[in-house]
């Protein structure tokens, strides 16, 4: 595969104007490039620029509000729900969080439920917001049915991600952020591109048998979830998504299950909707609501390195620390820039010329 | 197998006259004796009156503090710290539990870390509290170190459950109630006693390699995250696991990773304890902070007929809602009894005869 490599400051200043193009305002445009690029930056391709002119196909569709009315319809102390006005999940969830993390640092938690809002991006993004200001951060999403429950044979979930994000003390915070599918779609698209088999597990045929054809997704087949099949607790993934889906919808009146809007354009959302728009959830919570943050930090460092130093089958493989590989990406990308595969950069550049802008 | 099948009454006064010798006060006894009944009447057996004698035995090592005094070393307004004093899990939890839900009735939501505790039985039971007040219950715990994380070859987290609780209208309690392993230990026990292969992707053995052994845990090995291997996303698995480990002991104080005290009285704990015995964590969100619990609760009931009606790949074979079969157990058992099986019973008047109280 072909690559092109640009600098962070480029692809904010392209991203940038395609958000303004958009009708965004400068904060939003702004923060919006923020979560996408450092997507891009943190290694997670499928969920940056890539998705650049599938924000756009939606905007032109009506279905994205480039200047929402954010705000909050409902709330205790501690808790919020917010309509996100049909505007960008990356405008949106950020605007949450920050709600979150307001009501955190006068109560010591603050939880919020978002209706009416599209794709935020990555889930650890908005966590990380609150690791910077020693909270725990938690963020979740939901997101097209692509997902089949254990036992069915429809796709009733979306690979509905969670993410819990803690701060260490002289190490990079410690992100789990991951789809509650056995392996999310961008994973079958790869294979797609390279012509080879998936393994066995990550999804189901048509007619619901297990399949190793890539393509199986785009002739009717369904992601399978984390567990993969009932032996292995694929009950346990399905019953993840199912929380993230009650937390991100049912609890802020967002639409849920095969209700939640598609991603891509071409297809159109439910004619009876059982909510509006798509649905997210976050939490921020002080560490020094439960223990000094220096005193959590050094515990965080002793697991951080005892996991770290584990024994392991193959010398070579040591355990990762969840969030440890994004970290590593981030800082290599901000020195040596983000590649980008040649079919991304030709989209942007379509992208471009369509809203007669400067080319990537 | 030989069952036999008790009474819950003659259960639950037999279990009660147990902790009476061990010392608990009436509310304890009655308290620690209602979290095992339970378990037992939603069939989750493995975690009933089966574990009596194993508490009995950490008693005697006075690693269980049957009068403890239990109480909140850190809070703020909605969240909170408690030192267990090493007393049952059965009663510690509860009382944290409590706490959460006292916060949440005056701020929206409470949360609450535990340290210096034991084996708290099922986590359904203590989320279940929160639903009974149209609250959203969340609980976790750490637990003796089992599983290994990816590409390891050492024990170094629990089968560490997390559960989710949710309030339903005309259908009982959504409840997603999880080991973070691909099959929890008693599994293979199941598999032991039956002189049966486990199936690939459960449990490593003392080299790392996968097997099918149901000894392999016995002999050195280890169980394997959710996900089961790297290609099937055991890399989440573990991820969730280290989630419930940094919320329940690195938050609290209490021992995490391998440092967590082995349930069984025959394994010594570490000599150099990295915090106070095991952790938990529990959660209370109150429903109406975010919308009218009424709303909440006729789309979750749309929800679950959504689910309950998917095409299924098996006719014969309906998706199941999280929670739903410990639902019918427990309707079933209350009426028709709970069945033990008789190397249980046996276990059960062995204690009693130690203990010098009336056999089952």
């Amino acid at each position: 595969m072909t690559f092109h490599t640009f600098t962070e400051t480029r692809l904010r200043n392209f991203t940038k104007s395609v958000f303004l193009k958009m009708g965004c305002s400068e904060t939003d445009a702004d923060l919006a490039t923020d979560v996408l690029i450092r997507s891009d930056l943190r290694g997670i391709d499928s969920h940056g620029v890539a998705r650049l002119s599938g924000y756009i196909r939606l905007w032109e569709k009506e279905r994205i509000n480039a200047t929402p009315n954010i705000r909050v319809v409902h709330e205790t102390p501690t808790t919020a729900t917010i309509d996100g006005d049909a505007g960008l999940g990356l405008v949106v969830a950020p605007f949450a969080m920050k709600v979150a993390m307001e009501k955190a640092a006068v109560y010591g938690s603050g939880w919020v439920a978002v209706k009416n809002s599209n794709h935020f991006g990555i889930a650890g993004y908005h966590a990380l917001l609150a690791v910077e200001k020693d909270m725990i951060g938690i963020s979740m999403t939901n997101a097209s049915p692509l997902v089949t429950p254990t036992y069915a044979n429809e796709r009733l979930l979306g690979t509905n991600p969670m993410c819990y994000a803690f701060p260490a003390g002289k190490y990079p915070p410690v992100v789990v952020d991951m789809a509650t599918a056995a392996a999310a779609n961008g994973k079958l698209e790869i294979a797609q591109r390279a012509n080879l088999p998936i393994p066995e597990g990550w999804a189901q045929d048509k007619d619901g048998k297990t399949t190793t054809d890539a393509n199986a997704l785009k002739d009717g087949g369904s992601l399978l979830p984390l567990g993969s099949d009932k032996d292995h607790g694929s009950h346990k993934g399905y019953g993840l998504s199912a929380t993230v889906d009650i937390l991100t919808a049912v609890l802020s009146g967002a639409n849920y299950g095969p209700w939640v809007p598609p991603f891509v354009a071409f297809l159109e959302p439910s004619a009876n909707p059982v909510g509006e728009g798509l649905g997210h959830f976050f939490g921020a919570m002080r560490i020094d609501g439960f223990r000094p943050a220096t005193d959590f930090k050094n515990h965080l460092d002793n697991w951080i390195e005892r996991f770290q130093n584990a024994r392991t089958i193959d010398p070579d493989k040591k355990v990762i620390i969840p969030g440890e590989p994004e970290y590593a990406f981030e800082l290599e990308r901000k020195v040596k820039g983000i590649p980008l595969v040649e079919a991304v950069v030709k989209d942007l550049d379509t992208l471009a010329k369509k809203l007669r802008i400067s080319g990537i």
